[in-house]
Parts: structure tokens; C-alpha cells; sequence
């Protein structure tokens, strides 16, 4: 079944208001919620509106937050989200980042009390829609181990890194520090399908292909897979982005960060607020002229793009997926599953709602 | 046969002296150069003396530079570095992040018209025993296959995260964005061993592990080595490092990164002035109060090397593994291969210094 972006955004929109957002907040959260489904990240869209209405239900998601900003650097500042959905207080950070980087050349904002903010790329390309470079980064979950651990210490901690050019769409680096998304491996629980080599462990350490093993104790394991390719640099990315995001926020890190899913309970003795964000944006006309430095992107997207491909593959550059994705479905609308469409309309039932379809 | 760390700078200086660095220069950058053999990265120490060298006798390295800033924001920096070896414009560029972090909160330096700087990491940490935040970054001679492609278009472009704790020595993040670091293959090359399925391709990209493919033609491959366990992630970092450090500064990119080696040709229709680099620092206490934000570091190291461990392995934290070499090497010294004390040997004589050994 295909939708298309308006009436899921109009459906996710009128959930939001239902819950207690304002308007406002309700058309934004929505538009940036199915940017997700629009980019082709399915796991990050609409099929996630039950559970940021769960956490609302858990009282874990504040629909009239205060967010409250404190700066003693014109170029640097926080942000306490007061319990927001993470599209408000991620999208407001990054609009700070912009407004300092303006100004002042650079600008950084760390959030804390927060929750989920979708996908990290489309905040990092706010910032290259305005010929900045932009970076995003996310704690999560704690589902990964680190290389040679048992205990699920770090979330998929996505960084995103986007950088404008002048003809070419912006490069837009977007990527969990896992080897997979969990969203891979929700998709393979439900199909009761295997996992490769590499992506899993189970509770003991020891590899597996059953990705029913994360919810039996086992984690999932950070890019690189396995120590001989290198999996502790994926878990050193990881660990990076859960100290730039938590530590730094006040926020909650490690195995403290609250789960995405409400009916997990929180962990006990937290040491911080929520989970937390880490936001960055600077000036490209800091180090040459804007025009020149947009030339040279679109020889470099060019460059990587012409270049010889194994077999019949193409090769690609970073964001490029997700804009062949984003083309096609603007066209000829959003593909969801029918299990997602069934979960909409049975919460439109449950708020009183018009059904989804 | 090991040295102790003094004798091992004392000689680098001598060579770099006779080839014309000022005094101070050469001190400096033997320590710089020398710092990796402390910290167990053999393949970035004294080894490459011979190959720094050779950069200046190929007229590509300038032992007396003239470093050229421009600066149109507080915050951000360009450095020309007019040929220098690569440990003394990158240790210039950090110190002026770190100098414009003090002031505004943030600096960020990027570099071109430079040679290779050794260990990322080391810059990194220069920022965290000032209890910044510190990044840096290095595009390097193409040896790497993007994604699906044949051709070597990436450094093995190191990223390194250097955070501050209050009573744990920093976090230092230090990884190439491929597979294996090259001087993991350089050290297979010598032994004809073979190597892991995933470091490497042949020229037509399929897999092998012979590490002489690298030099018929092969290439390295990005972290997460197979596009099943993410090498568009490793893929996508390494071009994030080629863009902040190559495209950004105005130094070369891509396939036209200037090898470090200096009987292969550079490419023609260059596209900028030697290699880049890109650092970057941040103040703390942005965000919260800087001890607070130590104390909350300890927590999160400790939370990590405690965790529980797969079999006997220990559980590390990015960087320990550098500083308990560090520790080692201290005490007992810097152990060599035969082959590079006969190269440093051969050095010697060709300088008219004192042999090495």
C-alpha cells in the first residue's frame, strides 16, 4: 500500500494534537517525522507514532515542554528540552547552531532531557541548506556492545555529516556507529528471518544469526563486526558519540540511556536527564570563498561518483540513496507495510481519530 | 633490540637539523614524529624518518617554511603551510584551535599545502590536557576502494576524538576509516603473510589476501570491509575526512592526494596545494561546569573497562591500549625491527651522522 507524505503527515499531525501539542508543534514534529519515511529510513517514520504515544502515555514525553537554553559562549550553548519529542528540541539546537555559526563562524549546542529525534541527516542537512557544514549526532537505546563486552553499554549512536555543493545535491553522511540499524534487525524478527555473521551476539559473547537472541540478552555488535576487521573503531565511534551527546549534555549515557520502547523500565540510579543530542555547524567562507568551495564539491561528488564500479554496481555517494528515494516516493507516494497500517488505525481507534485508511 | 625514546629523538633531530629545519624545529618535530613509537604505532614512527627524507629530496617537503593564516572569524582559521612536514603545521593548527577555543568557546583550523603528521591522535590530546574537547583529522595517499568501486580514491583519512576525564586518563579515539591501517599490510608485505578476507581487493575488486595486490592495483577496503556489515559507513566517514580536511582547506582531494611515498608520481591537474588536515577544539565548560563534566568522564570510563568481558579478553576504553604501551615503552624502551635500525643506519651514513646503532 503506498500513502502519500501530505496524509501521512496530516495523520501524525493530528495524533500529536490529540496527545497535547500545539499546532504548530504538531505540523513540524510531523513533517520531520516522515521526512524518514519519505528518505527510505522506514524503522525511523511513521511506524514509530505508537511508540513516541507510548512514551507520552508512560509520561516520558512532555507535549508542552519549556525548553530552556543556557550559553556563556556566543558560540557554544545547552539546551534542557524539558522531556520533548526530539524533532522540537533536535530541530530548535540545530537552528541555534546555525543562528551562532552565522554570526560567529561556528556554533555547537548540546541537549539534554530529551527523547528520540528520528534521523540525525536531516538535521545536519538544515545546516547545508544554508551552505553550512552541518553534524548531528544521537545517544539511543543501549543495545551494543562494545568489542570483547557482554553488557549492551552504547545505543546505534548515528553521526550525520552534510556538506553543501553547488550543482549536486549535498553529500549526506548519515550512519549508525552497528554494524546494522536496529531497524534491520526488527524487520528480521518479524519475518523470523536470519541475520548475517557479524551483525549479532548473544548473551554469552558468541556470534549468532537469530535476531531473537537481542531480546534473550544478546547485543548488537558495533561497525567492523568482528576484532580482526576492525569493530573496536566502530565501538570507539560509538563511545564518541555517547560522550559528544550524554556526558557533555548532562544528559544520560551508557547503559543509563532510557529505552525508545516505554514498557522497558528505566534504568535505576540514572545519571542524567533523558537522552541527549550533540549539534554542529561552521562557516565554509571561514576557510575560502563559499563559490569556490561549492565548485570543488561538485568535482568532488563527481569524482567518486564516475568512478570505475565492481560489476554492475553504481558507485554512490553518501546521501545519494536517500535522494533517489526521496524523488520516487514524492512522486509516487510512501510504501508502508501493511502491520504498520494496521497499528495506525488502531491508534486513530483508540484517540478518537479518524481511521488511517 | 630496543632504544630508549631520547635516544630515538636525539637521532631524528640530527637528521632533520642536516636537512635544514631550524633547532627548534627539529626538536620539536622529532618529538612529534617519535611519539607514536611511545604510544605502539610503529608503522607512524621513526620508521618513516627515511621516508620524510625522501619527501625532501623529491623537493616536496620544505624544511624551512613559511606558514601563511588567514582568519575571517574568530573561530575559524586556514593555514598555507607552504610544504612543511605535516607534525609542525598540524601541532601550529592545534594549538590555534585551542587558542581560539579559550577565547570564543571553539576553534576550528583547517590546513592545507602540508605532508603526513604522524599520529592524529596526539593532536587530539594536546586539546584534552587542556581540558577541550579535541579532533583531528588527515587525508593520506589513496589506497582505498570506495564502496562497490575499483579505484583508490581515500586515505585510509584518520579520525581522532580526545576527551578530558578528571581522574582516568583521556579518551582518545584514534582510527583509520578503513579495515586495517596500512602499516598492518606494510608489516604482512615484509613477512608474506597473508591477510584477513576484507582488508583487501584486487584490481578487479574481488577479494583476496595477498597484501601485494595493494601494489598490483588493489586496494584497501573501508571499515566494515563487506557492503553486508556497512563498509558504506567506513566509506562514508573516510569521505567525510577527505571533504573537512581536502575540499575545505584547499588542499589536494581524492585521487589527487599526493602519496607519501616519493618515487610514485603525483597526479596531474592537481586540484589543490599537498595534503589537508582539519582540527578542531572545544571548551567543556559550555556546557556544564568543567568538573563536573570530568567527574561525569571518570563515571563513563569506569562504567565501560568494568563492564563484563567475553572470555579472558579485557574490556578497554578507545586509547588505553595506547597508554598502557605508553607506560611500557617508558620504562623499557621502544623495541625496533632489524630492518628499520639498518635503515636508520643507512640514513646515517648517507648524512654523515653517527650511526643510529
Amino acid at each position: 500500500m503506498k500513502f502519500s507524505l501530505t496524509h501521512l503527515q496530516s495523520f501524525s499531525s493530528l495524533v500529536f494534537e490529540k496527545i497535547g501539542f500545539s499546532k504548530e508543534d504538531s505540523i513540524l514534529t510531523s513533517a520531520l517525522l516522515t521526512r524518514a519515511d519519505l528518505r527510505g529510513i522506514d524503522s525511523h517514520g511513521i511506524a514509530r507514532l505508537k511508540g513516541y504515544y507510548d512514551l507520552f502515555k508512560a509520561d516520558r514525553l512532555n507535549p508542552k515542554p519549556n525548553f530552556k537554553w543556557q550559553s556563556k559562549f556566543p558560540t557554544l550553548a545547552v539546551l534542557d528540552a524539558d522531556k520533548s519529542i526530539g524533532f522540537l528540541s533536535a530541530n530548535a539546537a540545530m537552528d541555534r547552531c546555525i543562528e551562532m555559526a552565522q554570526i560567529n563562524g561556528v556554533g555547537v549546542v548540546a541537549v539534554k532531557n530529551s527523547n528520540h529525534f528520528g534521523i540525525a541527516g536531516q538535521y545536519a542537512l538544515k545546516a547545508a541548506e544554508k551552505n553550512l557544514v552541518g553534524m548531528a549526532m544521537t545517544n539511543a537505546s543501549p543495545l551494543v556492545a562494545p568489542t570483547f563486552s557482554r553488557d549492551k553499554l552504547l545505543g546505534t549512536n548515528p553521526i550525520s555529516i552534510a556538506v553543501p555543493a553547488l550543482s549536486s545535491r549535498p553529500f549526506v553522511l548519515d550512519m549508525a556507529t552497528t554494524t546494522a540499524a536496529n531497524g534491520k534487525l526488527e524487520i528480521l524478527q518479524r519475518k523470523n528471518g536470519l541475520a548475517p555473521d557479524g551483525w549479532i551476539q548473544k548473551e554469552d559473547g558468541s556470534l549468532t544469526s537469530n535476531p531473537n537472541e537481542l531480546k534473550a540478552g544478546g547485543a548488537l555488535r558495533p561497525l567492523g563486526s568482528f576484532p580482526y576487521l576492525g569493530s573496536h573503531k566502530g565501538y570507539g565511534l560509538g563511545a564518541a558519540v555517547d560522550i559528544l551527546t550524554g556526558v557533555l549534555s548532562g544528559a544520560n549515557f551508557g547503559p543509563w540511556v532510557p529505552p525508545f520502547v516505554s514498557f522497558l523500565p528505566l534504568a535505576e540510579n540514572m545519571v542524567g536527564e533523558g537522552i541527549g543530542h550533540f549539534f554542529l555547524a561552521f562557516r565554509v567562507d571561514g576557510f575560502m570563498e563559499e563559490s569556490e568551495f561549492l565548485k570543488r564539491m561538485d568535482v568532488w561528488m563527481e569524482t567518486f561518483r564516475n568512478s570505475t564500479a565492481i560489476g554492475k554496481d553504481a558507485v554512490l555517494v553518501p546521501g545519494d540513496p536517500e535522494w533517489i528515494l526521496e524523488d520516487e516516493r514524492s512522486k509516487f507516494g510512501i510504501p508502508l507495510l501493511s502491520t504498520v497500517v494496521d497499528d495506525l488505525n488502531r491508534l486513530a481507534k483508540e484517540l478518537g481519530l479518524p481511521a488511517f485508511s
